[in-house]
């Protein structure tokens, strides 16, 4: 059995609030807002329940953190690993959670959100202090979660690991006459087995429905002669996994095996780019180059990949215009694909992480084509 | 078998739409921003998978409405039952998807917009286009959802008689002796078993822990003389389920008894001061009344209601403050409940919808404490 990683503590939490307060005071923002979400795992270890109520993290440079909480979630916020390391200010329905939060943020100052708060609470907020002004966590901190400490990189490596092995069970599991949905079953049940608490996605695309990069898994029967895109990935000790082979029922076509060389040499000269200081557009580059090469530019129709961390996108972002620089501790996925509408689509995604040396694969499965039955 | 709803159509969304861009007329907004979610999925049917990319629907009076998808999106929107009724703009990863939704809302006036809408697309939406304000669609256009149509009473009907069932069955299994998490999962498969395609909330609060209203289901076993609160719900047929009942392992003391007479005769003061004309808050003060009468006040912290649909939560809100006056076809909530920390909680719950002659309950099983063993 694997060794489960020691859990995080509020000392843990305590710091990574503190490195945070410091982020956005160096960025020149009077505090941040943090909402439900990977934002606040990541600070907190807090996962409230969704709801319409505000929550709201406020933490401001110089000043210790504040969790704003409806009176009926104190019970389960006090609960967080994090929250000895912040005050609780709870609100009661009827009363006006902006008014609660307003005096802790002060009247002037520009503040960062967390991408996905809710614009209700956004415009709350906006409303209450007209003399503030705000910009995304992404825009303002992209790089607030992107670098990984050595015990977050330990789960996202065993994460990792834990997708690899359902790889090479699925490959073991019959596809032609059988739904996709029923090997996206088989996918979700063997993430599982791997010590996922977990499953996000478990796309199967067979056949026209893998040239949908966002199909997930349908009623389609899997037919001999098939490529089949297979893109799954989840959470383990609470970080993220994602990869993505391409698979042939039977024997492939000459002109298929030619597609799927070329986004395997794709994902390989993305690869190949990464190591620190390379800015995250070149990873993209380096990868669409060679796409683009081969005749196939217009069919590679997404970034060549995203962050991954407490959840499965988050920056960086692999993109053209995304001059970040790559830093050790960076984790992301490797993801080119090409998609022939009506045809087939083939993708290669590794989650990658960037080391003095350069880059370090946390999916190792082969990456040639595999024949299934 | 009960019947399967007839399912909703382009022209059910085409109307839906062209109502809600009239409302907006009516309330002086120059337009919606429908964000992924419950309005999305009412306006449109469409359930996007969760991602960061901007998908935001455009409904401008006057004009045809217009949803905005990235373009690895577009083949899953175009699927969409309400797709017809609309035109769909994509954008690619690495443009700027601000500048390919501002010509469509010109450069002033007042938007409502999605209360979930991402903070990061609504600060991009102002910084694009700084002559415009906004409105969360909760406060600009709060009955936007909460009159239901006699289709949508059909399934909530159906969604409430499923939680029913699930209920009579709870009340056979063992609870002396197990943990909450064992009893929530029966919950979650009887739900299922009921036609509940997404089960949302199984909460089982056994003695202590069932004084925290949002308090889950945990590892504690479940002893013979705990109170326990069974919460439960999910959607059917797309739309939800929401009910609570408090149930005793044994026979109750004298003073559960009492606190529990107490929650039973404040939910019947609150459903029988719905009618047509009455201000929801009406309904949250004619429940609240009985359990401060009887001294509870302090222990009552929730607001009495919810509106349901095809979210769990949502307008319209039984909470003092809330001055709309209640419609033929709301449907929503009505659960008090008294908490004693340490102790033990009770919540009683049905979902009511309005009448011309008062309300109708959509949950019907006895609200006497029942005895489990």
């Amino acid at each position: 059995m694997p060794t489960t990683p020691a859990p995080f503590t509020a000392a843990d939490y305590r710091a990574r609030m503190a490195r945070a307060a410091d982020a956005a005071a160096d960025a020149g923002l009077a505090g941040l807002l943090v909402a439900p979400g990977p934002d606040l795992v990541h600070l907190t270890g807090y996962r409230p329940v969704p709801t319409e109520r505000l929550t709201l993290l406020v933490l401001t440079p110089g000043r210790d953190p504040v969790l704003v909480v409806p009176t009926l979630e104190a019970p389960d916020a006090e609960q967080a690993t994090g929250a000895p390391a912040l005050t609780l200010r709870d609100w009661t329905d009827g009363t006006d959670p902006y008014a609660v939060t307003a005096p802790l943020l002060g009247a002037q100052g520009r503040f960062g959100v967390s991408d996905n708060a809710w614009a209700m609470h956004l415009i709350g907020l906006q409303r209450a202090l007209p003399g503030t002004s705000h910009v995304s966590l992404t825009e303002a901190l992209p790089m607030l979660r992107a670098v990984k400490d050595a015990q977050e990189l330990a789960r996202l490596e065993a994460a990792g690991a834990a997708a690899d092995d359902t790889y090479r069970e699925i490959l073991k599991v019959p596809f032609a006459g059988r739904e996709e949905s029923e090997v996206a079953a088989d996918l979700a049940a063997l993430l599982r087995q791997s010590g996922h608490s977990q499953v996000d996605f478990t796309v199967v695309g067979s056949g026209p429905n893998g040239a949908n990069p966002h199909h997930e898994a349908g009623d389609r029967t899997i037919l001999h002669g098939d490529m089949v895109v297979l893109d799954f990935g989840g959470l383990k000790h609470g970080y993220g996994s994602d990869t993505t082979r391409t698979v042939h029922v039977g024997e492939p076509s000459v002109a298929e095996q030619r597609v799927h060389d070329v986004v395997r040499e794709a994902q390989q000269a993305g690869f190949a780019a990464v190591r620190p200081g390379v800015a995250c557009q070149e990873v993209d580059r380096a990868a669409r180059a060679v796409i683009t090469e081969f005749g196939y530019g217009r069919n590679f129709i997404h970034r060549t990949g995203h962050g991954i961390g407490v959840t499965t996108h988050e920056p960086p972002y692999m993109i053209e215009g995304e001059e970040q620089p790559l830093v050790p501790g960076m984790c992301f996925s490797i993801e080119p694909g090409i998609y022939l509408p009506g045809r087939f689509g083939v993708r290669i995604e590794d989650i990658v992480t960037v080391t003095e040396d350069g880059g370090l694969r946390f999916n190792n499965t082969p990456r040639e084509m595999a024949i299934v039955e």
